[in-house]
């Protein structure tokens, strides 16, 4: 293949200011935020401003038989936004408009490219917002959380992605354009677009969404639990849960992130503390008010050292700015970090997390929490020093030692991050072959040559061991806990 | 193909109770509850007692090229239930085991032919539900539920049924048996369970599901607003919904199934009423209460005559058996009926029910109306007399062209029902070829050679003008009221 000519054919596409071809220039496109992976750089980089020209590139490069990989703003954590295979890169950071907005409808139709809380920002002043929030929503698409079915702290409350999209505009591999669903609920026919979403570009590209648009809760209340041991702040999550109470969100931070975070954003989360519970309580103040009370009584009796009530809107935002930055604080108190991602059920919480504690001792890594516990999506921060010989070997040991447990008590390898390049090799764990094939068989249905994003999800002959995550069996697996998926 | 050698073999598998050949006894076969398709009995009629039994007849089938379809109560009203293509229908009454509950976890594995309101029986005492609730769910089954993603009064609180099944036990065309999901939250790589909710039988025959149960909320409050006219209970729907309350259910009955229901069940509507909300508001006790209070100001605010609130359990259920049986109730108005299904925006409403009866005027047919109306669900009954040459044809119309008007205003031909085969040819009306072709691979990808529920879904050369649905623009569509879909 003549990537010359082809640099030059989708510059006619794009224009000559939507190429990028500069070796060192790509180098900006070769990881995501999962760094520990090896680099792929593109061989071209395309940032295209329309659907046409989407589809115009998906086109040329499918008669050149190159693969394509969409990218949003490349803030993934499993290397689901890199060029696997090389091929041309479609950067879709200026496809970033909102097309209409209709509150009537509670509907906006916006490109692949917004950032996320731009959405909301928009809609703000008029009471609306947009529910799914990753705490990466500041950078991260409304494309990107599409490909990945994000979640965030309030999709305890009101869901993951795919609940708040109605229908997509998608170019597929071959460059020709597909809408899927609609934006009267439940369309005939099948449910493509609930499919799409969390199908890792593996099935085409999302060059625009229409989403629903939520009017805020007349209210908002959020306190901060804290709790002596991890143990007792578990014991208070199910209970809250088993009493029908569901949050706006109910997240646990752990001592490590908690010194972190009290470095760097003064969020006010008390320096001593164990454990803390942020927990929010939306909607109308009867129903917030009568909801705080039965979540006090459950606190106390979970043996709640202290619940602080944020006083005024400042107070709140700063709780939140402790917890949506406690990622980039985790900086203060390591080198480097491996973030997981993995679902179990609330029940095993104090056990699970008693877990992974060990499996850091037994490899020498700090392991630091904060996570959506409400929903039982566990965020271990796997702590190391990647100068330190060993060190990354280890994390990502204990890594897969994390994910092989979450398995064996019946949960999963991925709430939200999606599977990507790091998890692949997870997937035999949790499928048939017969399973697989079904997925590969629907995969090939949209992009039967496996031209878009290869090299994600499905484990291949070459992928076997590639990535280097050494599986062993968790001793938990020979207690008998291991549960049927 | 040798009918009899077939017979024998399926015989084998399912034992010889298990097979109907005779052709009296398949008529009971022919059709399902939309009844004025023409008769398709099917060729064989198995009935096995598990998924391996399933998989036998399938796998014996496919090697025979004989199409098989799959069959749960038959209280479809799309005619999706029938073999349309003739071949080996596949009843799944005799797999109505109820697995495993699992209360911690709030999930339950049963089987697919299990009738809906059994598995709330089953955990009732234990104060859980099962929350999909169509108006058949005394007869229809779980398998049947998920086929059509079927709806019912309070998944306007609570979702269609996709949002309660997590894992798919699924015998495929040729087979082989796949599990589709699983029982933690989004499992990772594609939501097949979800995107095989809703296919109707044509991705495969799900054997089992393990689906969500919810537990029983705190209290429960019914209410029955009487008002004088359409537009004004269409105004209360729409203004009960802006003011950011989702009641668990909001239902409307119209005068005509009024005055039937109140003849045969006497649900406590008041006979002389031009039209009702049935308005339930569930939850916390304090939740409801501020709601109540809320409901209670927008009805006075448009117009309302009465508000009654259920007094105890024996009122609450009799109000809604009323509801739940108003579709068998509107025998004493009419001789048959032919009961359609679309959706449209809420806010459009009293516009498109006005149009609706004008509609009917022109028809010369009356239509009466009881349909879920904080969906925007509509449920026109159009009242004929078989009997009188010419009725049919004249309900059909008007059927057709009620949905003509939902797809012109941004609505869909079906809220629950299904496409089966009385909407195929509306299909092309909501998406592009390329948009069914999409939707084609997929099937492919699960069903290749269309051999499971063949004649389904999807208009072809054959079917087009079958069904002697006539089109004709609605005048709306003059009015340039038409928008995107």
């Amino acid at each position: 293949m003549d990537l010359t000519r082809l640099a030059r054919d989708l510059a006619r596409i794009v224009g000559p200011d939507g190429v990028v071809s500069d070796p060192d220039a790509l180098t900006v496109y070769e990881r995501d935020a999962l760094t520990y992976l090896s680099e792929y750089p593109p061989q071209i980089v395309a940032l295209p401003r329309s659907t046409a020209e989407v589809a115009a590139v998906a086109r040329r490069c499918f008669e050149a038989g190159v693969p394509i990989t969409p990218r949003g703003a490349g803030t993934g954590l499993a290397g689901g936004a890199v060029a696997a295979r090389g091929g041309v890169l479609i950067g879709l950071n200026r496809m970033d408009r909102i097309r209409s907005v209709d509150l009537a409808n509670r509907q906006a139709e916006v490109e692949a490219g917004l950032v996320n809380l731009w959405l909301t920002n928009a809609v703000r002043e008029r009471r609306y917002f947009f529910a799914p929030d990753p705490s990466s929503q500041a950078a991260s698409t409304i494309g990107g959380n599409i490909g990945n079915n994000a979640g965030g702290a309030h999709c305890l409350k009101y869901g993951m992605t795919v609940g708040h999209v109605l229908a997509l505009e998608v170019v597929l591999s071959d460059g020709s354009v597909v809408h899927l669903g609609g934006p009267a609920p439940d369309p005939p026919g099948y449910d493509l677009a609930g499919v799409f979403v969390g199908s890792e570009g593996t099935f085409g590209i999302a060059t625009a969404a229409t989403v629903r648009l939520l009017p805020e809760p007349e209210g908002v209340k959020t306190m901060l639990a804290i709790f002596e041991c991890v143990q007792d702040a578990s014991n208070a999550v199910a209970a809250i849960t088993a009493e029908g109470i569901i949050p706006a969100a109910l997240e646990m931070i752990d001592k490590h992130i908690i010194r972190a975070v009290e470095e760097v954003v003064r969020a006010g989360y008390p320096q001593d503390a164990e454990v803390v519970l942020l927990i929010e309580l939306d909607g109308p103040w009867a129903e917030i008010e009568a909801q705080a009370d039965a979540v006090l009584k459950v606190c106390r009796r979970t043996n709640v050292i202290e619940v602080r009530v944020a006083k005024d809107e400042q107070e709140r935002a700063r709780l939140w700015k402790g917890r949506k930055e406690a990622a980039g604080a985790v900086g203060r108190i390591t080198p480097t970090y491996y973030l997981q991602d993995c679902v179990i059920r609330r029940t095993l919480l104090p056990r699970i997390l008693g877990e992974i504690d060990a499996i850091g001792a037994r490899h020498g890594v700090r392991i630091a929490n904060v996570f959506h516990a409400g929903d039982g999506n566990l965020h271990p921060l796997i702590c190391f020093d990647e100068r330190v010989p060993g060190e990354l070997e280890r994390a990502v040991a204990a890594g897969s030692e994390i994910l092989r447990l979450c398995i064996a008590v019946g949960g999963t390898v991925t709430g939200e991050h999606g599977v990507g390049q790091e998890k692949m090799n997870f997937m035999p764990l949790m499928y048939s072959e017969e399973d697989l094939a079904a997925m590969l068989k629907v995969r090939n249905a949209f992009n039967p040559e496996n031209r878009c994003n290869p090299g994600k999800i499905f484990p291949t002959a070459k992928t076997c061991g590639e990535v280097g995550i050494a599986y062993r069996p968790h001793p938990i697996e020979q207690q008998g806990l291991a549960v049927r998926l």
